[in-house]
């Protein structure tokens, strides 16, 4: 296995997957932008009434616990179970897991409920879910005591499924392989969301490659890097830096994508 | 009767009409925008407790149905009712219609229950209501088997109500006239929520000419479509034409745009 | 006392205060923008099995009644008790009180039954709450029979909290000290949330100078007055102007924000 951005992007254009995402209030919008900037399609739903048969018939499911309640915890219940069952793959983004016991706990619930195929989160959140020490204010991770390399392989070997931790460098493992991706950029923490972002384009690159889900969730975080270089250029601070990020998405070329992976 | 859509807009600005939205999560800010950036004052409100008190002073009601629950669908009945009983116009955007039977559903269930001025929606969210053949993926329309053109007019007649059937030429009808609206640019289809705002705008058009739904749905689009072309002349892709939309709405000429409209 | 906006920035931007958020679906997204492009980190949580946890823990609560319904009021006394117990400042954003009596009389509750620092609104909501007379449609104020400057007085008098009534002019007081506040753009009144996005700026401030909370809050607008100032130079209408509020707030600079202050 290796990577193959570029030819996962050029697929998930062509096929243009449905990714069904229950995600919290405050970047709905942007990640189905995001979502659909890169050339998938976006669907929130979140009614009991209709998640199983919205989450069966999607290239991928997005779980975001960032502000939750109780009747959207049962919705992304009934629509991970429906994914499950239709082989449809799951990302969980554990926003804020080890801020509140709520939130620490609903992650833990999904986890021990449904098979998740990757966990997307910073260090704190991962370490959290993994039983590590971590520090953590609100939804923004200040330090977890593992090195993000050893966490994310350990996270994986006790979740069952791949851990994708992303900070400065970004750290992928399924437990056995592991990928590091040094690309992104320091503008990408002053805007919020965009941690929320890189689980929805983790989900559409799992929609494009589902049998390969530690490639895929490391393909994401190039593709989702490489378009934060390339909105930076131009910026002058979030607000200019938030709308090229989408146009970067956008403009992201497969041809050039894989040379510009800064991954080992 | 004709289009007059650049005095419709300086009435639209002078008379600054509050239009009342119930809409769904993802769209919230940007329909909001879309209605002050164009003239008018939005408002958004879901209480049972205050739905009836706000739409009853509305210059029109938008509902949309892009993130339901059931809450919600109770929101919209409550504010409907009241807004029929005070001769507000109402625009429902169906979105997803057809994408799974509780959208369908509750879509039918509003034009059964209610008075709708007007329904706006793309072909397949449209010929779902009306009864007709088509193909659906998440919130997108990818085909549907009319012709948008005869669609619009044959929607009109089944629902008793302007339909507006929008694409790459809009179509708006209520069965008897019918217009045709080639403004708008493909960038339009790259923004979450530009469907969704161009219901908004209907409610503003709809606010300031209630006499003559037909003729307001269709300046709404004109309007919207010009501003669509306009954002895209310096945009570098959906991020910077999403913040130019804005800019265009606000900067838009009465002066020149009835010369700008691509009508038949 | 005096005003040390830029002294009170920097402090700000050191300590990096969590500013917990309960406030409406249309802004979420850009108040959490803004409080991370001036320096504080946002958290919108909402649950009531969280909220207080989360409040206890923050440097200021940020309340904002924009999209009400019951549970959003429950989770408001939940967590605003829980601030009042750990001496957490609260800011209120009394959106649209006087529109509805189902938002007048929430404004009301949470007035009385909490320990609020500071309400921000505009003249008509600050007006109704005060017991003035006050012309509102929707959520925009249209006029208030008081002069703001008196307004700002009585209310914060009559409230027994700081009051902080923006428009063209910002007035704040609390009861006897006062200021009024010059800076600021009328391209602001083109963005939906602007008013929402001052009042968490508003819940920054108060974390870092939680002791003087009229002159946190004269700081708050003050500093976000001149973001606005920035904003303006090059945006060609509401959109780009919107992109470059978030850029202007994070580039602010401490060493000359007190000599932009436009204050009496």
């Amino acid at each position: 296995m290796s990577l193959r951005t570029g030819a996962d992007l050029r697929t998930l254009r062509e096929r243009k997957p449905l990714v069904h995402q229950i995600t919290n209030y405050v970047v709905m919008n942007e990640t189905a932008n995001a979502t659909l900037a890169l050339g998938a399609l976006p669907v929130m739903a979140h009614a009991p009434q209709e998640v199983e048969e919205m989450a069966s018939v999607a290239g991928a499911l997005v779980l975001n616990i960032g502000t939750l309640s109780d009747h959207w915890v049962e919705a992304m219940l009934l629509a991970g179970a429906a994914a499950n069952r239709a082989g449809v793959p799951i990302v969980l983004d554990p926003v804020g897991a080890g801020a509140t016991g709520y939130r620490t706990e609903t992650a833990r619930r999904l986890l021990d409920v449904l098979e998740i195929a990757v966990v997307r989160g910073n260090a704190a959140e991962v370490a959290t879910l993994a039983g590590r020490e971590a520090e953590i204010r609100g939804v923004e991770a200040i330090d977890a005591s593992d090195s993000p390399a050893v966490l994310a392989r350990a996270a994986a070997r006790q979740l069952g499924c791949v851990a994708a931790v992303t900070g400065p460098v970004d750290h992928v493992s399924d437990g056995e392989r592991s990928y590091a991706i040094a690309n992104g950029h320091e503008l990408l923490g002053t805007v919020s969301g965009t941690g929320c972002m890189s689980t929805a384009v983790t989900g559409c690159f799992l929609a494009a490659r589902p049998q390969a889900p530690v490639e895929a969730a490391a393909e994401a975080l190039v593709a989702f890097g490489v378009a934060g270089e390339d909105a930076a250029e131009e910026a002058k601070g979030p607000g200019t830096f938030h709308a090229a990020l989408y146009d970067a998405l956008y403009n992201l070329d497969p041809d050039t994508l894989d040379s510009r992976a800064r991954v080992e």
